[in-house]
Formats: structure tokens, C-alpha cells, sequence
């Protein structure tokens, strides 16, 4: 099986993923008889090329290239139109969709997303807002037009969490969730926890480059609220909107007020949760004041997990370790080998 | 697709197996087009029975026919052999392994296993035996054979380890484990954190229907031998026994001296890991008094959990709420209907 596939979007995540796309080839030619070829890559800050012919670019010629820095790589060409024209011209079986996140409108990465699926390929998103804004006409596309649609990096960077529940959870049926998301909040809360003011927590994630030059997007809930917005669709078949998950007492104030007014052994945390409640899902976002023995405030602030409670299995945790860019960009090849896996099975 | 399967065992989980698939037939029909069958089941104690025409007896009819109670169900027809025999009589596309682990040899579910999968059938089984003794084995023959091996029931019950590592870690090496995987031992230390003695404990647990009625084999390390033998195995590509399991410090009298040790702030857990490291695996059980800084220290006793660290995601941990039978037949619904999705594919 050979699968071509198309980035749009180059920053650190699309990087991350060229490299480790050439780093396990071997492994994916032997574990899965499966090889990979970059027929186009688009940045908006870069412009783009396409490689209209043949199989595609190896990952690994195109790491060797330096592309951006350096010249587009052997085979390819430069392409200078928009995003909307490269999903139309790359001749790929699957889109990577890795452009930035606006989470008001899921914009442009949804179009971008209905295009492809609306022309019979596969697509494979790490930005959450085609899934949070879309889902469910997504989905529809998807089987109507014969693709895949797989988005495994939205919650918990690469962290197994759809595939997971898709492969092994075969007939079970969630009824919540409840779990730390927003990797910036909850490091920003362990640092305060240690004795740092807000500012300087905030600094520190900044310095360590976890947080983002403006964190409101983050202490005020809107991160999580979209993941929320995702787990609820996905796992508990919600429609829901990021604006329909309740942010509750969050942003910089409340953040130190509720570190101030912790009692002892209290660990708190930006905590995101959602339940079915007959034809209805409510979700929420908030600062929640963790007794010690809730497993989630033994977290690292480096942490994020996620508990699903289930009708066959009880509850289920699952703990990130650490995120980052190469996370993100394992839970996207995750996501390509399933599409090759399942196109090769037809 | 239709599913013909045959029990053999039908103890706590056999029985919480057959309840499951009917509870979920529906559910097995819409989201996987899959319905199952049931073309026999043996018991050690009871008998058995075949249904040797046709598609087998619906799980719904099996569980109404209050068998072994009562008659066998409408459709089959005694069986009075012994188990070799009825591997060899029940015609079916996945035989359920399920009898009564041996840890010293791993029979005669080893035989069973091997036997099925010589006849070209595939197998699940929530058996550590076979996948203790003889894994490299029985994956060559399933192989060879054409048929489907599967065994996530073997640890931690039904939650998604194997299936999960298999579906939704394709290109990543795991360079070692670390868990609790022994409910017993992480139960009774729990109830000892709290003041009661190693006697009172095993008591409670006993009467949790936690502990056997000799709690040797947990406490002095063999379960948790068996399991970290078959995570080696799979996950770290190992080809170890048991016996390869280095048992440290282990059992009553040590458990009781390691409680009193404790320091402040620690937790007394039963711990097995392994590690790969050049050509080499090492495994091995123990006591650990863990610091607070260690997620595994704030596992209830109820809780078990594992760590994986990978080369491509990091550390990642999950962890079970709680486990019994209704767990273990979740792991193996989950691996049939994988079975069942890849010989539909073919």
C-alpha cells in the first residue's frame, strides 16, 4: 500500500510529523507494508509546492530538503494560490489538516476539511475545529463519499483516545467524561501551587513554551471548552458547539482566588467534563478544588488524562505523560496507517 | 458478518461473557453489521454441550436456558468428552478459552489454543497461560494457519492494552512497563495503609470475593509474574517464561516488614516492570515504596494501572477503575469483534 498525502499547514506539528514519518519508515513498510509519499505541502506564511506526478516525495527527502528554509524539493513545484485551490490541485489519498485553530467559526480548516472529504479523499486533522463545529455533517460526508475521517490529535495530542475507543471499546457505551486538557492552565495551577504568583507562573510556561503569548485563550477555558466540545461529539454522539460548554469561574482572578482559598490537601485544577443525561449532554469547563483522593490532582502539571466512565468497562483513565509537537504528530500517522490500513482492506 | 463461537470454561467470566453479548446484540448488529452464535461450551465441572448445525445458538438463548442449572439449551445436544475432544468437535470460527490458569505450564489451555489454531480457527482467550509459555509459538501457527490469536482479557482484564497498543501505536517501540497488575496484593497493602493487619486484610479481601482462598500465589508474586510475562512478550517482544520474572522480597512476611518501614508520605505497592535494553528484556515483581510524587502511588486498591513508555508518545498510563468478570468478558467481546472485522475484510 502506498497512501499519498497532501499538509496543509508546516509549523512545528507538520514538521514533527515529516520527521517522524522518515524516522519509522522502515517500521511502516514492515509492521504495515505501508510507504508514504508528500505530494504537497502549503504554509501561509511560506506558500506551498506540489509534486503533481507520481508517488509523491519520501518524508525523508523531504526533511533532507530544508523546505522552507531551502529550496522546494526535487519533483516538486511551487504552488502561490490560496489553501482553497492546493486542496483542489494536491493529488492526494489523504489530507493532513494542521492549519491554526480559529475556535469561533473552526475556519478555514473546515472548509478546507469538506472539500477534501467532498472529493472522496480521506482527511486527517489535528485542529479541533472542523470536529467542533461540524462533526456530524462531516461524518455524513465522509461515508457518503467514501473517505476516512480521523482526528485523533484535537484531545491529548497523539494520546489514544478515539482509535482507542473505536478499536477496543467495540460496543460500549460512554456515559462522561471528566479530565485535565488544557496542558497551560493546569501547569500555570501547579506552579502557583508551589508558591509562584499567576504572573510569574505564566511566565514560566511562556519560557518553557507552553503557553502562548496571550493565555487568556487558555486560563479563561475556551481550549478546553473546545476539546470538551469534541470528546461530547465524538464519544457521546452530542451536537454541541464550543459556545454550548459552561465556562464557570475561570480566567487569571478566579484563578487566584480559588488557589488562595484552597483548604490543605486540596490540589486544584482546570478540570473539563461532560455527561449524557437521557437525549441530553451537558458540558462544562471549570476550576475544580480536588480532594487527594481524586486521581486527577496527582497530575503533574505536565499531565493531562482523561477518565471515561463506561457501561462495560467501569471507568477508564488515560494519562499523557508529556505533549508536545512529536505527540501531536504520532497521534497523525496513527491516523494515516488506519486510513491505509482501511483502504487496503477494500 | 456471522460469528460462530465455542466456550470452553464457563465460570464467572464464561457466564458474564454470554450475558454481555446478549445485552449487547443489538448494539454488535448496528455499529458492526455482526451477529454471534454459540456452537458449544464445556465446563470441567458440568459438562457440555454442541450445537453441532447451523449457526449456533443466539448468546439471548444460551442465557435463557439457565444452563448448566438447568437444560441444555434448545438446539444442542450433550457432550460428554473431554476438552481435546470438544476443540476438536465445535464448529466454530473463534474458540473462547477460558479455563483455569495453570502458571507452571500454562496447560491444558496451551493445548487447546494450539489446537484451534492448527485447525485454522482463531482464538481468544483471557488465558495468561498460553501467552505466558508459549506466545512466539502460537503467533507463528495463527500466522501460518490463517487464523487470529487474541488475548487482551489476560491483563488488567478487559481494558485496552494489547488491542489499543496494536490499533492505535503502529509505528511505536515500547521500551519498557511499569504497573500494579495484581488486585490481590494492591488491595490488601491498601487495607494495611489503613491500620488493619496483613490477616485482617486478606480477610476483607476474601470476603470481596478479591483473594482466594490461598492468597499465595498474589501475594507472593506469581499472577503478576504471568502478566508482566505476557506483557514482555507482546509488548517488548521478549521471549520470557514465568520463571524469567526475578520475584523479589515478595509474600506475607515481607509485605508486613515493608509496611512497618514505611516512611511518611510512601506507598507500599506490588509493582511489576520490565525493560528492554539492547538485545535483553529483564522483568521483574516487588514491593516498592513509592513517593508521593508517583502516580501509581495514588491508586486505590481497586485501581490498576500501567505505564508504557514509548519512543514515540512518551509515558503513557492507564488505568482501571475497578475490575472483575464483567471486565474480562468486555476484553474478550472486544477481541471477537476484531476477529470478526478482520475476517469480514478478507
Amino acid at each position: 500500500m502506498h497512501l499519498r498525502i497532501a499538509l496543509l499547514g508546516y509549523g512545528n506539528v507538520g514538521r514533527a510529523l515529516i520527521a517522524l514519518l522518515a524516522e519509522k519508515a522502515d517500521v511502516l513498510r514492515d509492521r504495515h507494508n505501508l510507504t508514504l509519499g508528500v505530494t504537497g505541502i502549503m504554509t501561509r506564511s511560506a506558500g506551498g509546492w506540489l509534486a503533481p506526478n507520481g508517488k509523491g516525495i519520501s518524508p525523508a527527502d523531504v526533511l533532507a530538503s530544508g523546505w522552507p528554509e531551502r529550496d522546494i524539493p526535487v519533483g516538486g513545484e511551487s504552488f502561490s494560490g490560496g489553501s482553497i485551490g492546493f486542496v483542489g490541485l494536491a493529488p492526494c489519498d489523504a489530507l493532513v489538516e494542521l492549519t491554526t485553530l480559529d475556535a469561533r467559526t473552526g475556519q478555514p480548516a473546515l472548509e478546507h476539511v469538506r472539500r477534501a472529504l467532498s472529493a472522496g479523499r480521506s482527511v486527517v486533522t489535528a485542529n479541533k475545529g472542523p470536529i467542533a463545529h461540524a462533526y456530524r455533517d462531516l461524518r455524513a460526508l465522509a461515508e457518503e463519499r467514501g473517505g476516512a475521517l480521523r482526528f485523533e490529535s484535537t484531545v491529548m495530542d497523539g494520546t489514544p483516545i478515539f482509535n482507542m475507543a473505536a478499536a477496543s471499546l467495540p460496543a460500549t457505551t460512554i456515559a462522561s467524561f471528566r479530565g485535565t486538557l488544557n496542558s497551560t492552565s493546569n501547569y500555570v495551577l501547579s506552579r502557583m501551587a508551589r508558591g509562584e504568583t499567576l504572573e510569574e507562573a505564566v511566565s514560566g510556561a511562556q519560557r518553557l513554551g507552553i503557553a502562548e503569548a496571550n493565555p487568556a485563550n487558555d486560563l479563561e477555558g475556551w481550549d478546553a471548552a473546545v476539546k470538551a466540545t469534541v470528546l461530547a461529539n465524538v464519544l457521546l454522539d452530542a451536537n454541541l458547539r464550543p459556545a454550548d460548554v459552561l465556562r464557570e469561574g475561570l480566567g487569571a482572578e478566579a484563578m487566584r482566588q480559588a488557589q488562595a482559598a484552597l483548604l490543605p490537601g486540596q490540589t486544584l485544577k482546570q478540570v473539563a467534563e461532560a455527561e449524557r443525561s437521557g437525549d441530553a449532554v451537558t458540558a462544562r469547563v471549570r476550576l475544580e478544588a480536588l480532594a487527594p483522593g481524586d486521581l486527577l490532582a496527582h497530575l503533574s502539571g505536565m499531565e493531562a488524562g482523561l477518565t471515561l466512565r463506561t457501561d462495560t468497562m467501569g471507568d477508564l483513565t488515560i494519562i499523557e505523560g508529556e505533549g508536545g509537537p512529536g505527540q501531536t504528530a504520532h497521534g497523525v500517522m496513527a491516523d494515516l496507517v488506519a486510513i491505509a490500513v482501511t483502504l487496503a482492506g477494500r
